[in-house]
């Protein structure tokens, strides 16, 4: 299964999503995602730490901007 | 809906944008899109630890410069 | 409008242009853009804390280590 | 062989994948990949000074955010 | 004519070249140069504070790692 | 000859890599090189201040995070 399907298939699942910079952390429900690894989350919080920092709710992240996805455990 | 998809769907509304590098973040009225995330942006305002730094107007943000955009509540 | 025609409107007239990184910030004539955001600016400045630092002059401009571009006032 | 059949060579096996920013290092068994270089990798690390920080798991990485990619030893 | 284009023109010629990262800057004979922005420098220098630290000699450029481009006074 | 072509003919000797970020630098034979500059180097080292750190051996490279390449005098 290529990356752009691997994470295809995590569409309707939490992810955990680091982002280029500061580290920071998203988590939030996968909504969808395009080949570019564009990703719409709903429901996403900023952690920092590990913790959460901030409320974002339905967020688009830019693909490029992506470092690692990974799902949370259920 | 797509993430390109979705950010269309937010043309007209006030969006909040986290740019790459030391989060500056912009606010503004979301003019249009395109599929790079390439933003046009009017009566936008820079903002640091959540408050207007200055008022830029209208701004054209290059799309892989953005970190993420979600909708301002109205 | 989409932000690359919104972009190309502003050929002929005075932008300002804020590069990632250490937030470098130029202004000048925009002679030329492509789809890519790309710039060509004609008497370019590169100024520091709202200062000019250094008149650059002639300058091409690489439009994926663009964060901004809005138009001057004139 | 090209690089991107050279990484596809690599499939199956643990290798070890240095990321843009702050020099995060993971490490795990390459699942799949593609012409960008986005990586499946599962059971995964993630390290510090060349020891084990975090278990990831399963983990989607953006191919333009590694700088380099090479097998371990077996 | 087009940022592409006016790179073009100043093949032959020696340029100044600022890359990203810690503002490091080159200066050389641009030989050759692609749409990307690839550049081939001959008798390149890399400069710290307008000062040459360290010749470089013939060297390629990834395009996308180029912030800004002028040609040199000659 | 364009950048891609000139890189093209180091295939076989050993080249200098500078990377994007902290300026970590790499030496090795240059095994092969796509037109993204995405790098197969084998026998590589990874240098700090110019002296050997570590030991690469076979590495692969992602172009976008090249900063720059020059042959090593042989």
């Amino acid at each position: 299964m290529f990356p752009n399907k691997r994470i295809q298939s995590l569409v309707g699942r939490r992810v955990h999503v680091e982002m280029k910079g500061e580290r920071s952390v998203l988590e939030g429900v996968l909504t969808s995602v395009d080949d570019y690894l564009n990703l719409h989350l709903s429901g996403a919080n900023e952690l920092e730490n590990g913790e959460k920092r901030r409320l974002l709710g339905s967020v688009i992240v830019r693909g490029n901007n992506v470092v690692l996805i990974n799902p949370m455990k259920e």
